[in-house]
């Protein structure tokens, strides 16, 4: 039998272990991950673009275990109702191809980008960041509010998005939980005299969410909306102000906001900061810039994670996935129809 | 909610309809997609290679639908009580890329192999053929016997592995059907005669299963076995002798028998075939060979047809698959754990 943790089950634990414990722990196995980077067999996904959007699945694998994810990208779903990402993935066993764990991965790529955001900006951000701009109030705002506290301690927040209503919604889940929250007038006043930037907007299109007048010295930039080609957020004169930081170089130059870029474009794959093979953040006014697209590694440690933590737990089912006769050659014999069909 | 046909479901649902009625609706289906082949978004198929085998991802999708396949082949899975090969799989809506249906693949798979195995032989085969040698007596040769017989009306087989358990399995499961079986004492002997030969063996070699000496005037080979790098069954003199039919090319080269071959060696696309674009078979002593490696868009039609023949039965499920606030970007509020962590 194989795992399965569905919404309703992933609902409940997160609400049990609590998201900020999550999003820590979580983070933890997203860098034990990106620290072993080599040992992974890495591709780009594999995308398949409509006029609707996007749907993609994204394999890793180690020697043990395999994991791959199922995840759309439909930036007009919102306005009709339907969730802009959603997900779901397993994991196998590479030894003999089994599946052995299956979840929903709605919430659990809203908390592994986060976790992934925080991970990485706890490396790259000026040690002393207090302040978190989010541009974009979505549902992966909430997850960054919680990621950067729960792993850099930040609580002050200003936040800014077109929809006056996912900036309210914002605050009424945030706002209780203690943070200190500034609804900002536009990005440019939402940005100024932060000390970390995310933007996460939905709209596919070359949008300059963030110009390059509105960086300040030292400031960290975590770019997470610009994933796929033609959906950049970021003025390209940012990139080349400071210094960039990728997940998997081959699929960042495609999907990434380097996507603007000339081919060879100096980047960083920010494995090699974790692992010490290339410097981070080098001087207190530097601008780091995190061109995140989301890799399939991360959600890798995200399956493996959730995994870990149930087992023992009421949290997930079992089904009945993978047939498995007593005689491996007759599966045929699995379907008990032995009198002819004529 | 999404639906879903597990193991228990799937071979209950089998047993129901019949496999030969199952075989011949979705050999229908499989042709139905061949001849609209050029609507498909197409792609290869992503594959992990490891030591112990292979894990691969097959998507394809329409402008309506996309359907993915995820499968792995253990050459030595047998011989440790594991099926060589397992799968699952599912379709989503390319409009807002929600998943609507998944199912187990193990069987299905078997299923679709054979279905489009005779799909194939039906229009490339001599219309008299009134025989079919097996060469591989493993999990997919009792669908491989049930196909020909549902799709072309052949009953009388030649069976050939070189494990005589398998063989002993394949007549306690066949024989009582009606088939006419005879039990060869080699490759040889089985293929000598007969009108089709389906080579389907398991192991990751470039095996010569079949020797050119063996092939005889006329025949139609359905070569199913060599399905990925250096994984290939047929003496490569076999390929120059007759005309050999791929499903994509672009995937064949890489996996099927044709890997033995220069790049530029002649094949012919079969949906080709089906639309009148190209001749198949053109005469009666021809050769003819389909360097069969499983394409996506026959996993595609396998779950098209599932889907529609379960739908208003109870042989389905529905999982909790997709996270769907009321508000769509209020994906936190699903948690519901509003209160603080720390």
């Amino acid at each position: 039998m194989t795992r399965f943790v569905d919404v309703r089950n992933m609902a409940r634990w997160a609400a049990t272990r609590g998201p900020e414990n999550i999003l820590a722990e979580m983070a933890g196995y997203v860098e034990d991950d990106f620290r072993r980077w080599e040992e992974f067999d890495k591709k780009p996904r594999v995308a398949s673009h409509t006029p609707f959007g996007v749907i993609e699945l994204m394999p890793a694998s180690d020697r043990d275990t395999y994991g791959f994810k199922y995840v759309n990208g439909h930036p007009s779903n919102p306005a009709r109702g339907f969730q802009t990402v959603t997900a779901f993935g397993a994991l196998a066993d590479v030894h003999n191809g089994y599946p052995t764990f299956m979840s929903e991965m709605t919430l659990l790529t809203a908390f592994r980008t986060a976790a992934t955001s925080a991970m990485v900006a706890k490396k790259l951000a000026r040690p002393d960041s207090k302040t978190l701009a989010l541009i974009g109030a979505g549902s992966q705002s909430e997850f960054q509010a919680l990621a950067f506290r729960s792993v850099l301690g930040i609580e002050r927040l200003t936040v800014w998005d077109t929809d006056p209503e996912a900036m309210e919604k914002f605050v009424r889940n945030m706002a209780p939980l203690g943070f200190e929250i500034r609804v900002a007038s536009s990005a440019r006043d939402a940005v100024r005299g932060t000390d970390i930037v995310t933007t996460c907007t939905a709209d596919k299109a070359n949008a300059d969410v963030l110009t390059a007048d509105m960086v300040e010295p030292g400031m960290h930039i975590n770019a997470m909306g610009g994933d796929c080609p033609g959906k950049t957020e970021l003025d390209p004169v940012i990139l080349e102000r400071g210094r960039v930081f990728v997940e998997f170089e081959p699929q960042t130059r495609i999907e990434g906001e380097i996507q603007q870029m000339p081919a060879d474009f100096p980047v960083t794959e920010f494995w090699t900061v974790l692992t010490s093979a290339a410097p981070g953040r080098t001087a207190k006014n530097q601008v780091t810039i995190f061109d995140s697209v989301g890799f399939a590694i991360e959600d890798f440690s995200a399956l493996r994670y959730v995994r870990d933590a149930v087992d023992g737990t009421n949290f997930y089912d079992e089904i009945d996935l993978v047939a498995n006769p007593e005689d491996p050659k007759d599966l045929f014999g699995l379907i008990g129809a032995l009198v002819p069909q004529t």
